[in-house]
């Protein structure tokens, strides 16, 4: 079955430092129009980083459109032209001050497919050894080292309200921790 | 530590059908000025479906922005003042045709807490019950039934490709398979 719409027409509405909005006519597969309203953003890498000692380093950070501190895995934006695992290598660097002598892909997903273009592609972060790159100016970043052991208790309590952090743990907890 | 940015102007840069565009002008916790682009969005809600015999009820979708189908966990917007289990029940009658007897919640996470507002709040939902609502005119959706013991498969093959399909399969995977 081809459930595919065919873009009709495409119209840049806005274009931002971190997003374009897209206002697109389409053909729907029962041959009626519809607008889609879609936000081009590039893609993102996010490292869940475990010590040899079985630690988890999130880091805690604001954000603006949250309106409030969320407790997070090290993430950031691909640059164009980027390697993903070279991009996971640097925001280690930058967010925790670590590098990770192994990096595995746990998996890509889209984060809101209704609307955004968004990837964020997600590895786990191993064989840790401290080296520190500067961070970017406007990120005031706390590490918040979590046993292993408390990930199950922050889910049942909610206090993972991060959507790429809580598929990480919840991965890690399903795969890592059998 | 107080990390909150203080928004100094806000303006909307474009009002849409599914979302609205926010350019704020804030004042970082260091005293510099800074940009945010925020995408203003509804809560969604989501379900994990989960048989009586064991067997998860995934959907196929086509999703404009991915540009593909996505295997995904039903689910969709809060309408507004709309109740967020009385939306997760209607969303699996339009978009399964099963009513779920018992709701309990997973969790609510934020999507991409790094530009855009929008949460979701994941169920399960089990104790299904046929009971079918009309779909939205340019939804076209399938139904995929898939044995539970067959998920972390489809998740070690990257068949999952949804933030929060991967999230509540995970989480289900963790926490009801052990």
């Amino acid at each position: 079955m081809d459930r595919a719409e065919k873009p009709l027409s495409k119209s840049t509405a806005y274009r931002g430092s971190i997003l374009n909005l897209r206002i697109d006519k389409v053909e729907t597969p029962a041959g009626r129009r519809a607008i889609r309203e879609v936000v081009e953003h590039a893609p993102a890498v996010a490292v869940l980083p475990v010590t040899d000692d079985g630690k988890i380093l999130l880091i805690r950070q604001y954000r603006y459109a949250a309106r409030r501190d969320l407790l997070e895995i090290p993430a950031g934006l691909v640059e164009p032209g980027e390697d993903f695992e070279r991009c996971a290598e640097r925001e280690l660097q930058e967010e925790i001050g670590f590098f990770p002598g192994k990096l595995r892909k746990i998996g890509t997903v889209y984060n809101s497919p209704g609307f955004c273009t968004e990837t964020v592609t997600i590895y786990l972060g191993t064989d840790l050894k401290p080296s520190k790159l500067a961070p970017d100016d406007d990120e005031f970043i706390e590490t918040v080292p979590a046993p292993a052991g408390e990930i199950r208790g922050m889910i049942e309590r909610g206090e993972i309200t991060d959507g790429k952090t809580f598929a990480a743990l919840t991965w890690y907890l399903a795969f890592e921790c059998r």
